[in-house]
């Protein structure tokens, strides 16, 4: 049987998503406490990969069991109960067994949170901080050049592969709330950094310090020269994955 | 010259209040970058020390210069950008002479948060999480028996020494909001765990693990045998000090 969890974490006291060896990750933890209730080793497959202090407020993963779990409302609360506190799934439910969380994913949402106002001593972890103004017009202008089809590989660190590094973005957005900016991506899936990476290239922009100009010379470059910056983690949620 | 400061401070990260070698402290991260900023080694004394893991929203400190500072608010702005991101200085005024952090100190205001809602994995730094129904109005009944002037000796992990035991509490509610418990208590002053110790009791009571009546017994009784309750500091918060 194949079943589907969505899940939210808070990435702070991880190291990212995936699981390595000594090091406290999202799918080892999670890997650790299935395997204890099913009572039997379970591999857990995630939609991506998040970095380590990388929020996700819908990320999603299958795994199998050898029979069905009965009561699964039951198994979700058991499942929370032996979780640490800083993960939680929100939802378990049967998937077709040729399902895949990562493979059949179509969309994925990612937004990134800047305070530009005042320091917030108990939000470190959760927003970037940047306490001077940004041109969010300067910012929406450089985000819409990434909308649609291209080729991204100036904005990932990921090796050539047969994948090759052409994606899309379905969606783009750079919006002011009060002190805080607000950037929304949807796509068609992201690589390595790619998601880090067009946020720091808006934040330069917004500082001013590189332009719209340079970035769609970036965009679609087949010469391999990706950009230096890497929005910081902490800003960054993982809001949805969609099938 | 004497300056008085009010500060906030997430607590997560310091092992509390008070300086101590080699470890992360909120007063030696403020002593460090004050006797930075001011080119002299520089003491800071609070209003009272917090334990690890406890926030303060408003506490306060006092120091002294050789001479007067004569922007205070471009001191207050160079010192927030010196310091820990999780510390915020909000103030800074001159006072006299003989005013003293503590020693002037006429009341103090502690809150407690507890969430005995659904999983905040993003909160569990920030609150206390109690996935169950507590008896709000036992709570309630509990904590009026703290109100006024009493000797707090079995609420408290002090020594017996000069001070006494002897505190007043001018005001302690217990309050429902939405799914969260929220524990206030102002008083002149408060010694070592009596806040945990006193909301620690109030969770045995509203759990039904301890009653009023045994509460009772421990108040103003000579007999030194204090609570083993001692809520978990994450849900605590030196709200204001007052002078």
């Amino acid at each position: 049987m194949r079943y589907l969890a969505t899940v939210k974490y808070n990435g702070t006291h991880f190291q990212g998503w995936q699981r390595q060896p000594e090091v406290p990750t999202v799918q080892g933890s999670i890997e650790a406490v299935l395997s204890k209730l099913l009572d039997k080793e379970t591999v857990i497959y995630g939609s991506g990969r998040t970095d380590a202090g990388v929020h996700a407020l819908g990320q999603r993963f299958h795994f199998d069991t050898e029979k069905e779990i009965e009561d699964l409302s039951k198994f979700r609360y058991a499942l929370n109960r032996l979780l640490d506190r800083d993960i939680h799934v929100d939802e378990i439910v049967k998937v077709a067994d040729d399902f895949h969380a990562r493979l059949s994913a179509t969309s994925k949402v990612y937004q990134y949170v800047i305070n530009t106002g005042e320091d917030d001593p108990f939000n470190i972890d959760f927003k970037h901080f940047y306490p001077r103004d940004l041109d969010v017009e300067e910012m929406a202008r450089g985000a819409k050049l990434f909308a649609g089809r291209h080729d991204f590989r100036n904005f990932t660190s990921k090796e050539e592969d047969d994948d090759g590094f052409v994606r899309e973005i379905y969606d783009i957005s750079v919006s002011r709330l009060k002190d805080h900016i607000i950037i929304e991506i949807a796509g068609s899936g992201f690589m390595r950094y790619m998601v880090r990476m067009i946020v720091g290239t808006l934040l330069e922009i917004g500082m001013g310090r590189f332009s719209v100009a340079e970035t769609a010379k970036l965009l679609d470059n087949p010469e391999r020269h990706f950009v230096n910056y890497k929005a910081p983690p902490n800003g960054l949620y993982l809001v949805k994955v969609d099938y």
